[in-house]
C-alpha cells in the first residue's frame, strides 16, 4: 500500500494519477486541512474538494478550484444582500460545505463526513483529511498574521510572507486513517505530491509522530512543485523567494532533506540532479508537469515504479 | 399609520398592494415567524421571504415560495451527495437564509437583519418580525405531533390535523417594530390579511399583549381568505375542516369574533354577510380574489378606506 500526501491543485493531479495507476486497496490519499476554515458558517475544506473534485472528475481546470460547469446565482444574490463575496462559492460546491458543516454539526468526524461524500461522488479510493482535529495554517505577512484564506484569497498573496505557523496542529492527532497508514505494516512507501511544500505538505508534517513515522518509512518519494525556478500553479516561488529559500528544485530538495529519498524533479531542471544528489537525496528526472490524465497516470506510475524499487 | 399582520402568500399580495398604496411611513407589516425553522444549519423564515420577495418584485407567482427565474444547482448537488432534499432551496433563495444566519451568529437580531435584506433588496416599507425570539408553530396530526414544515412541506399536510400549538409565544414578547406600531398613538388601524388565520395570523395574536393591543385599537379590517367555501392558496380550508370549523367567511367570522370589526368578503360570499354581521362584525362585500398587481392595490385601497371611515 502506498500513502499519498497531498494539498491543492499539483496534488491533486498526482493524486488522481495514484488512484488511476493503482487499486483502491493500494492507495491512500492524506489531504492537508490547514486551508480549511470557517466561513458564511460553513466548514470550507479547500484542500480536500480539490482533491475530491478532482478525482470524481468534476474540478475546473481553469481555475484550480471549485467545480466545472459551475453556476453563480447564489453569490449574485449574496452580493445583492451586502454578503461577504470575496471567497468564490458556486452553488454546486456550495452543496459540498453546507452538507460537510451540517454532519460535523451532528458530530460526525471529518474523516466520516469525507468518506461519505467521497462515496456520493463515486470516487474508489479513499481520501483521508490529515487530522480531525482543527489545524489553522496562519502566514506573518509584512501586514501582521493573517488566516490563511484572507491572505491567500483575500489578499491573493500580495502581502510578503515572512513566517508560516500551524495553529492547533501540536495538539491535533493524525486522523485515524493517516495513523493507520502510517503504521501499516503493508506500507511500501510515500508519494509527497508536488502540492506547496510550505503550505499545503508541511501542516501534514507538523502533526505529532507524521515526520517521524515518514522517516522511519525511509522510502519517500517526492515530486517537486517547482520547475525550472518557477511554480507550476500556485505561490510557491513567491513564497520561497520571501522566506529566503532558492526558488528551484534544489530548494525543494534543501527543504525535504532527512526525509525524503527521492525526488523527482523535471528535466528542465536535470542540471541540478548532482547538487540534490550531494544533500543526500536520490534525484530522479522526469517529465513532471501534468497537462492531463495520460500525463497523471504516467508521472504516477513512475512514483510507484520509484517506491518499488526503493524497497528492494 | 396603519399595521398589516400577514403571513405567506395571499398576505404578501394585499402587504404589497398596502405598500404600494401608502407611503412608507403610513405602513408597518408585521410578518408571522412561527414556520421558521433550522435546516441544514441555516434560519429560514418562509413568510417573511414570501413577504419580502413578493414586495421586492422576485416572488415566483407559481410556486408561491422562492425567487422566480431561480436555479437549482445547488439542490442537485445536494441531493447527489445524500444530504435532504425534502425542503426546496434555490440557489438565489439560499442566499437570504446564509446571509441572515451568519448575521444571527454574530448576534444581531431577526428584526435588525430583516431590516438590513429588506434595504439591500429596495424595499420602501418596514417588515416587522412579529418577535426576536423563537416562536415555533407545531401541529398535532393522526401521525403525531409534528414541526410546521416537517407537516406543511415534508407532508404536503396530507396528515389530518387536530390541533395548532404555537411553542414559545407565551414567553417571546413583539418585537419593538410590532410592539411600538401597536402603542403608537398615530395608529389609524390594523389590517389583518388574508392568510391562514390558524397558521399564520393565529401566532402573531399568541404573542402576550398582541390580542389586547388589537382589540383595544378597534378598528380592525380583516380580508378573508376563504372565497366560496375553498381557500385562494394553501391547505386553510382543508384545515378548517378538519378542526371542524365551517370552511366560509363565516367561519372566518367566527374566528376572529371580539378581535375584528369588520371583515372583507368576496362578491361570491355576498350571502352570508347577514350571518357575518349577526356576530357584530360589520360585511364588507367585494373582489378579494388578488389576479394582479392591479386587485392588490384596488383592494388594499378599500381596507384602507375602511379603516379610515371606521375611525370616524
Amino acid at each position: 500500500m502506498i500513502l499519498a500526501l497531498a494539498g491543492g491543485v499539483g496534488g491533486a493531479k498526482l493524486a488522481d494519477g495514484l488512484a488511476n495507476a493503482l487499486g483502491p486497496d493500494e492507495l491512500a490519499i492524506a489531504v492537508n486541512t490547514g486551508d480549511d476554515f470557517e466561513h458564511l458558517g460553513l466548514h470550507v475544506s479547500p484542500d480536500l474538494d480539490t482533491v475530491m473534485y478532482t478525482l470524481a472528475g468534476l474540478a475546473n481546470p481553469a481555475t484550480g478550484w471549485g467545480q466545472s460547469g459551475e453556476t453563480w446565482s447564489f453569490m449574485d444574490a449574496l452580493k445583492k444582500l451586502g454578503g461577504p463575496d470575496w471567497f468564490r462559492l458556486g452553488d454546486r460546491d456550495l452543496a459540498t460545505h453546507v452538507e460537510r458543516t451540517r454532519r460535523l454539526a451532528d458530530g460526525e468526524s471529518l474523516s466520516s463526513v469525507t468518506r461519505l461524500l467521497c462515496e456520493k461522488l463515486g470516487l474508489r479510493s479513499m481520501l483521508l483529511p490529515m487530522s480531525d482535529a482543527p489545524v489553522r495554517t496562519r502566514v506573518r505577512t509584512d501586514e501582521g498574521w493573517l488566516d490563511f484564506q484572507h491572505y491567500f484569497v483575500r489578499e491573493q498573496c500580495r502581502p510578503a510572507l515572512r513566517e508560516v505557523r500551524y495553529d492547533g496542529a501540536e495538539s491535533a492527532t493524525p486522523s485515524a486513517g493517516l495513523a493507520d497508514a502510517l503504521a501499516a505494516p503493508t506500507l511500501e512507501g510515500i508519494v509527497i505530491c508536488p502540492s506547496n511544500p510550505y503550505l499545503s505538505v508541511s501542516p501534514i508534517l507538523a502533526l505529532p509522530g507524521v515526520r517521524e513515522s515518514i522517516r522511519a518509512c525511509g522510502n519517500v518519494v517526492a515530486v517537486s512543485p517547482i520547475v525550472g525556478g518557477e511554480a507550476i500553479k500556485g505561490p510557491a516561488a513567491k513564497i520561497m523567494k520571501e522566506l529566503g529559500a532558492e526558488v528551484s528544485a534544489l530548494g525543494i530538495a534543501r527543504w525535504y532533506t532527512g526525509l525524503v529519498t527521492t525526488l523527482v524533479i523535471d528535466r528542465a531542471d536535470e542540471a541540478l540532479a548532482p547538487s540534490i544528489e550531494a544533500l543526500g537525496l536520490r534525484a530522479v528526472v522526469s517529465e513532471t508537469v501534468m497537462r492531463d490524465a495520460t500525463d497523471r497516470i504516467r508521472l504516477a506510475g513512475e512514483c510507484v515504479a520509484l517506491i518499488r524499487a526503493g524497497k528492494t
